[in-house]
């Protein structure tokens, strides 16, 4: 490792820098919300609801994402280790950031943190960690760091945009979440791009790096149904998110078994879509998750984002890959970015089938600028026009600030990961000694030759020769 | 791999008729119930009660039986992903199934969904995966689909029976879910049965297998309550059914150890018992998590559970494969279905050491036609042979039923298992390089010979001829 | 194996002694807690709160603090397994002492059991947990269980001395579960000490053992708020626990990345100090999640405890290992102890900094004795003083009885690990075939020679000499 003095500090320097800048600004404008305050929350209905959902939405990020990009075989390390860094620091960034654009901040000049606060962040930390997901084992540390410094702010002024100026609904975040990381991501994969992430010995997988990784998926899908709902505003809402999300991540599982062997020369199943695209109808139903009101409906929109989703690791993948350097590691484009169209899609789509009278007032909930009975404002046509401009606005945004990004980070200033470390641990990680047998060698024995065999005896009282 | 063109897309073609049949019925006979629409549910409580409880009803089917069954040294990707399957698959018909059987269809020709009825299809899924269990990599995908597409209904109408027929008490589903599954899955093993399937060299696990099994442990352990306990009617209830399957499960927990050791020739624990028959106490307080209510019954169940537990897996699942030809992969009649008749039988013996009159009218929220101060019914020698009648019902409608299900697998029409490919990805996934090495290999390695000794140095700079 | 008759059987002798205790105390003394019973909980407002915070404060024990410990390459069965067992045995044991000290004890003779006393007890297995933390590896079954026989009272009676005589607050138990695990586990890991602990081969991870125990820490950090604020008294506390706690959780990870490799040579991340010094925010303001009341505060506290635990991994713990033969397996005074003092040291600071007055008269749910308007009673200094006398007790009475408890632990009369089987599985479990290559051999391999190298075909199709 021949990296330079300041290469080797980089992140200590930068991570204490923006630690101290957080305790600054924290320091200076952060407060507690009234709730927590000792004269706050007299009973326990609104805790009740809230902490659970927060849990789990917490979870989502922490846990299910974190094991989903666990596949890589030398990477397990950093996988895990630079998803939970990230969080941590997403969260805190993310709280400051949505601290300053809220209407209080407007006000009394300074933020405050209730559960429901901590959730929105978690919600940006899974848009910075779905766009990891596209380089994940390619970047150092500290570009990581950098990485969610910049997209943090990013993507919630993206989210102001759809929803305080453009007034779209998306209250699981099939746009401003999944679909924004997801291009964000590959934009700043494109730009990173070497040949060597193609070529890498290292990319891949081993049996059990695949089967940490669907630890991720099942608790994705399990908290799936709260990362949807809580943001819902009424009990009926959440209710209606939650059924909308279990149906639809039915469909979607079903019908990934479906079409990865159908897809498949030989009739096998792609453990890989089976522990992706089955979470796909979750992704697609963040954008219409309180506005569906039939079961036909809601399994419709997962069995549609599963074909999607298939078809998108399958085709999209590899062609965006050989064809225009655009390599995404985890198929996060497939995963987050074509379901979450998707579910933009299927929110339009509702909008002209669904007679909106029947939310009377509470289609507010779902779309704030929406005309009711009492009062003046977009008709069902028009809102379907404004999703669509969110859609747009989103891949927009996302492209060139992802774009932008990526030429940040491909500054010589930050330190690189070596073209033949791709995809490994060893640099950044002290590693086990076993790490290199496990991960690498065991794919390339293809024969074993046991010279000597003798009777089978207890393991514990093998001789072998060290 | 010489499957006929009918044997490799019969997959396709059965599933798509599935999911089509179930749009065109969710489509024309499903709807939102009526709390999670517009003018539903107009405050938390509720859905702050039943949510987190449905989330690890759900849980509990999803991750915890999906890990548990991972334990299969080259069946970790099958094993995992056909529960996922299966969950979704049989989530999907059993709420049409159990929508036709409810009184809301006979009068409005629709059913509803709202999250019990996702937790009651979820207790289905459970009896469908506990069959699984059995035989569990001796089926092909098609075969398992078909299991599932047959044992779902099966499964409700003996639910069907025993609750609305003989108004037995079964809260947590000691005997319709768990008992059921167990009789109904080593019904099938024993139709299937084939000898390869004991001979084969794929059978058992190695060391992370193992692990990974036991990830399915703990969280079966934690969402054990929330499973006995979700279907409670009151509050007290509820808290009743957490409080006794807790303390069941301690017993079986320090149970099972005890008894592992002291029936193991070298006194050594075995890991399969310690990762199943520690939650034999959360099967058996199914039957009666609302009906105890002293400390003392409750960890007694839980001990005796576990004592027939171990026992089962020691003597009576082996002897079931060699002299019967029952094999049973999981060994799930020890872990579901012997610990389920204790839970049946305990339920007997409550009924006369318990007197009832202490639970008031409540007492028809556990045996809905018991007798109460204000109303005429059974009397609790009544309900006790009523038990054991919903007892008797269960194991022959299982045995019955599970018997044809396993005719009808066997026949040459479907896709079956090569003997070689007993308990192996190898068919039916795509795997990693490392697969046999890890899966197979390793198990026979009992001498390494390092001919070069050199220097140890850092793993990375290692030569290794490839 | 040469172990005597006796100590191959006193496993099954002592507990079943401890069984038959227990249910007889249980038989006795032991009822259903009020609001489980017929009559009791009309709503569901109290247990819609307490049971999701049971579930993860259980699941703190049961999944994060079992899965954290499973890191040992050769003692993955044991951790987990040994780690089910003592949760199950001091829950049990938990609840009967707690009973015998309660105030409905020394009423009515008899102890009951509600959902709030499970999750103390679980508070105690906490304890005991981090205690075994500390001789991981190094004890036999049955030392295991005498060790938790002995620290479940001795916890409970630290917990009753600072919490009913000194009127301690340490809501989230810093001190009577951290600290006090910490150091009754380190005075016993001293007594045990043989150097063969230090020398063993067997010591040490492999890489998939690791990920494995990260298994565990994102567990914990999802389960820590929950943890923290389940005996908080009102709403607006039980939000703040957990507003301070992730917080604190923020800080402490961020801050781990950055002293784990500041403090490398080589500038690389220790995946052990990831695993755990992150978790330190969780463990120091459990004795002032209630009391913090500011977004700084809460962060600072993370950070500080953060950079202690990991100078605590780095310095403290191998320097103690080596010149003090104070041997902590996982490294608990690291993570437990250190940031345990820093959470007492908090309140103290707190106590200063916070004028008290704006808790009004809830300050006495976080002291107790506290003056309030209306009371008389401790100023913030008094009660800082008392703060410091119970960190100054939990470490002496933890000292003192863990040394005892050593010494008894060490007697001749307990079945004894080998000194070559420290660290392994082999002597108390059945292990599968692959064992010891998998934990033992890979470690050593350097040099794979494949001296026949044939194209790459489909692995099913490999040749390999058995």
């Amino acid at each position: 490792m021949a990296a330079s003095k300041f290469a080797s500090n980089q992140f200590t320097i930068f991570v204490t820098l923006f630690t101290v800048l957080f305790l600054v600004l924290f320091g200076i404008f952060g407060r507690y919300s009234g709730e927590t305050l000792p004269n706050g929350s007299p009973d326990f209905g609104k805790v009740s609801r809230d902490y659970p959902l927060l849990h789990d939405t917490h979870g989502f990020v922490l846990i299910g994402l974190g094991f989903l990009v666990a596949f890589l075989r030398r990477y397990g390390f950093s996988a895990l280790a630079i998803n939970l860094l990230l969080v941590a620091f997403v969260l805190e960034w993310g709280l400051i950031i949505r601290g300053f654009l809220s209407p209080e901040f407007s006000q009394h000049s300074a933020f405050s943190i209730s559960l429901k606060d901590i959730a929105k962040a978690d919600y940006t930390a899974a848009s910075v960690l779905i766009s990891y997901g596209a380089v994940v084992g390619k970047l150092s540390p500290i570009q990581y760091v950098i990485l969610a410094f910049i997209e943090t702010p990013l993507s919630i002024v993206n989210e102001f945009i759809l929803f305080a100026l453009l007034g779209v609904g998306d209250v699981g975040g099939s746009i401003v979440v999944h679909l924004f990381g997801a291009i964000f991501g590959i934009a700043v994969a494109r730009v990173v791009f070497k040949p060597s992430q193609i070529q890498s010995e290292h990319q891949g997988s081993i049996y059990h790096s695949d089967i940490f990784s669907f630890v991720g998926t099942v608790f994705l899908w399990a908290f799936w149904p709260s990362f949807n709902s809580i943001f819902a505003v009424t009990a009926a809402e959440q209710q209606r998110a939650v059924v909308t999300t279990f149906l639809a991540l039915l469909g979607s599982t079903v019908t990934t078994f479906l079409f990865s062997q159908l897809l498949n020369k030989e009739k096998r199943f792609n453990f890989k879509h089976i522990a992706s695209a089955t979470l796909s109808g979750g992704v697609a139903t963040g954008a219409v998750a309180t506005l569906v009101l039939s079961p036909l409906a809601a399994l419709l929109v997962g069995i549609v984002a599963a074909i999607i989703s298939v078809l998108g690791f399958n085709v999209v993948t590899p062609l965006l890959a050989h064809k225009l350097g655009v390599h995404d590691t985890r198929g996060v484009l497939s995963l987050h970015g074509l379901p979450g169209i998707v579910g933009a899609l299927a929110s339009v789509i509702l909008l002209f089938l669904t007679p909106t009278e029947v939310f009377g007032e509470t289609i507010r909930n779902i779309y704030p600028l929406h005309k009711t009975d009492s009062k003046d404002g977009r008709t069902p046509a028009e809102q379907a026009l404004f999703q669509l401009a969110g859609l747009g606005v989103t891949i927009l945004f996302a492209l060139v600030t992802g774009v932008i990004t990526g030429v940040i980070l491909r500054l010589k200033i930050w330190r690189q990961v070596r073209e033949k470390e791709n995809y490994s641990d060893t640099d950044f990680f002290e590693v086990p000694e076993d790490f290199d047998f496990t991960t690498r060698v065991t794919s390339h024995i293809e024969r074993v030759e046991l010279t000597e065999h003798t009777e089978r005896t207890k393991l514990t009282n093998n001789e072998f020769t060290n």
